[in-house]
């Protein structure tokens, strides 16, 4: 069963060891090469399936491994599906569904409302950003996946399935770069960012509210893909 | 008809059947295959055509299916369509006009007025993001192509055709992550986001509006492309 | 004429006709392939040429249709222009000075001034996005090539020619995401989005002014750009 | 130990040296290579590995240099973290773990507090940006990285390990565009960026605060990553 | 010298002539192409390098045109780096170091103050933007480089050299879209871009100056990069 495999795939040449190509019992790669002498050769001797060459790749890799883990943004994954289709490896179109590599797509959003410290006891110059909550808006078991127990789920009323959407977690901590990084970690980018700041007010600002902290209060929003 | 042809394409090696290459009757390929004599050859055998070799991949991944499926964000779209002006292959060139993968280009503009919530009862630290309706803008056919049943029409008063502009279009739910995902499941991608908040204003506050509240608002407008 | 050349340029192998490398009278290939015998050729009795072989995928595109056709976002157009500098192809070289594909590079902004509709007559929640203007600003050339009879150029005074900027042309029709489509059909992707919110004022509103409308006005502003 | 070495990884050929090959002590390599005469061949004398071609291109470069770089933005980290656990090179995993490149992933924001200058004393165009401090955030060792020397640090009263958080970090310069040379430098992109102003104020500004200064006060915040 | 060499590299495969591997007199290819006989072979006699076959393309077109040009967002200067110091290629060296390309890598901001004109003279509807002066912040020898004589340096107090930064140029025109093009067609492409509005004044609007207009005030910035 390791006899080594000559194909030419549309022109591509792949190498591989028939126990590979016979993985998958219900596929149609097995049905073909169970009986090697009704399969076409090129005029090299090389077993010929007319498929797009350049996708072969995906399938061998998941043929070899029975798992399948496509490149980050891989760009083919509708062209990919049709391969898999044609040759009937139905683990394989379930994995293509589930986002290809296991990982859900979706969409995270961040958000903070943040202002800057003015000094109220003399440090005159502490204006850094201020920001007392980490927003985490998306559907509920993939916000679960990135922050896990850095997640705090306790203002969310809701008590739905995982597959709900929710804009009311936040987190436990206020570092909005970690949150970046970890969100990064597990295959987010960033697709977009909005700021907007505040209206002023005629009412007289409530005793204990720092004025000047009070006008550069404003809202940053940033919205993380994985596709 | 199941003969392996292997092809030289401009220096790119491709290999297929007969049967492949004559599906469109109509096309300049039927036409050369149809006398395979007349063919040129290389120094190898293989039939010669003098064109572009790496994108006649497309042409006979269309020729074997039928269909036509480019990558996502293919970027020779129009060196495509020559070679399918070459070869004559008019449904080829009908799907390329269609956008490729049958699936429409085009642009949906997401906006949604939010703010945050108050605690008016007690619950000081109420303060997530706070909207109450998702506007969904752009080609009718395409609103509906991807929100379907969570869109709602009702405030559209224009009964023109699919293929007229709407601002009026809103989705069903409030879940903006909801509606990113939808989006990006159907091949759309986030181009751009802008961010804008409310001017203050002299007037006092009407009755039953939070003052806290009405400082926050903002509207954030995602713009999705799919090409 | 019709003889296949095989041509091993820097070790990709490239195969056309002899008629094809002759295209170009005044071109040094012109000069090489009207001398066979004096070429060099690989040990496969290949012509070689010592130069990138990757890029030449482009001069025989080139030398087989007469014109320029790149991919969308190529990245190698000063890579390429050497090359068509050594082989002296003075018609290419005229087409990647302008752009490649005859579609000139260049930016075009699209603004609008927008706020929110507000029932005034018991409609309480007609709040839609609402704009009365859709600004272009850009090369007067450019902004004509997309926009065409959308385009209203009734508000700009300065008579110069099609190579001047202008920062007062508007669209005919109220749908940016129309005008957001005919951008990408014609090559332009958004490149950057700025939104700003307008400041509030001391002043009373005129009578017949709606002040929630009012304190929304926002100006989003969106930068397209093709390559 | 020179001895040329022709290798079939599932249909990509490399080659390659014995020595190199056998680097690693303790990776499956070693022990495949270390038996030749067991090793499977394809049908031209080629040592064959059923594993995928592409990625190959990686492991041997790592094995030659013992250091593993990767391109920049390289898309198939998670794949290539397959066929270096398949192939038993802990030390390549290990760099694998550690961003590929021996750089760490990771965001960085910068952030700053602007107005305009506005001529007090009869320059009445005297309108440029002002900012009078970049603000840096993210993890203390990454940022540290990359300001170096330039990096002030003497406002976060947070002593704890270089893996924590900071936001209270700023540079000991007023240049923005210099930050974002040096973020570039070291391989960062900008993924985002957010712009608010600030909100009116009921209260008489100050004295000594220029009223129309004031009123632009922004803040602008722009999101790095190094993937 | 004229002799065609047949490389393996890694496995990939070129083609070139003597003349052009011993161009570097100090380079390490120089030292192993001065004696052929010394150099291990392929077994279809190939001179042999144990190197990274893919990046050797960029060390073949230095040799050739003795300057370095790379594709434009070239992902793998560290790795080519890497090949050209194996290859003790000092000359190729300077150039990567230098941005590979002699195009210097970095940022540029482009700010504008804008409004928007409304009408004081019955012109009820002339409402569009308006800006006064384009900032351009960055090094001042790569501003330089971008907009020569367009460059309005007459506000820049500081008479330090070319590496300085400065936010104290304009240009002379007020056309930003013009700004773009010319940051476009040196290699810069646009990385982020941020909009703010201004904050209400409770001081009554100074004579002369347009209320409308003031309300409408905003700062939009963007920053371009080459990398």
């Amino acid at each position: 069963m390791t006899e080594v495999i000559e194909l030419n795939v549309g022109g591509v040449h792949y190498t591989t060891v028939l126990d590979t190509l016979l993985q998958e019992k219900s596929s149609h790669l097995h049905e073909l090469f169970s009986n090697l002498d009704a399969l076409v050769k090129d005029n090299k001797g090389r077993y010929f399936l007319d498929r797009d060459g350049v996708l072969f790749r995906y399938i061998l890799d998941y043929l070899r491994d029975k798992q399948l883990s496509l490149p980050e943004g891989f760009r083919e994954k509708q062209r990919l599906q049709r391969e898999a289709e044609y040759f009937k490896l139905s683990g394989m179109l379930e994995c293509l569904r589930n986002g290809g590599d296991m990982r859900a797509p979706g969409c995270i959003t961040i958000g903070y409302r943040g202002s800057f410290q003015f000094g109220k006891d003399g440090l005159a110059d502490v204006k850094f950003r201020k920001l007392s909550r980490i927003l985490v808006c998306g559907r509920v078991a993939l916000c679960r996946e990135i922050f896990s127990d850095t997640l705090n789920e306790s203002r969310d009323p809701d008590h739905g399935g995982p597959d709900r959407y929710t804009s009311r977690f936040f987190l436990k901590h206020c570092f909005i770069e970690q949150a970046f990084d970890m969100l990064h970690e597990r295959g987010f980018r960033m697709a977009g960012s909005c700021g907007s700041g505040t209206a002023g007010s005629v009412a007289e600002p409530k005793p204990g509210v720092d004025t000047e902290e009070n006008r550069w209060n404003h809202y940053n929003e940033f919205v993380f893909v994985r596709e």
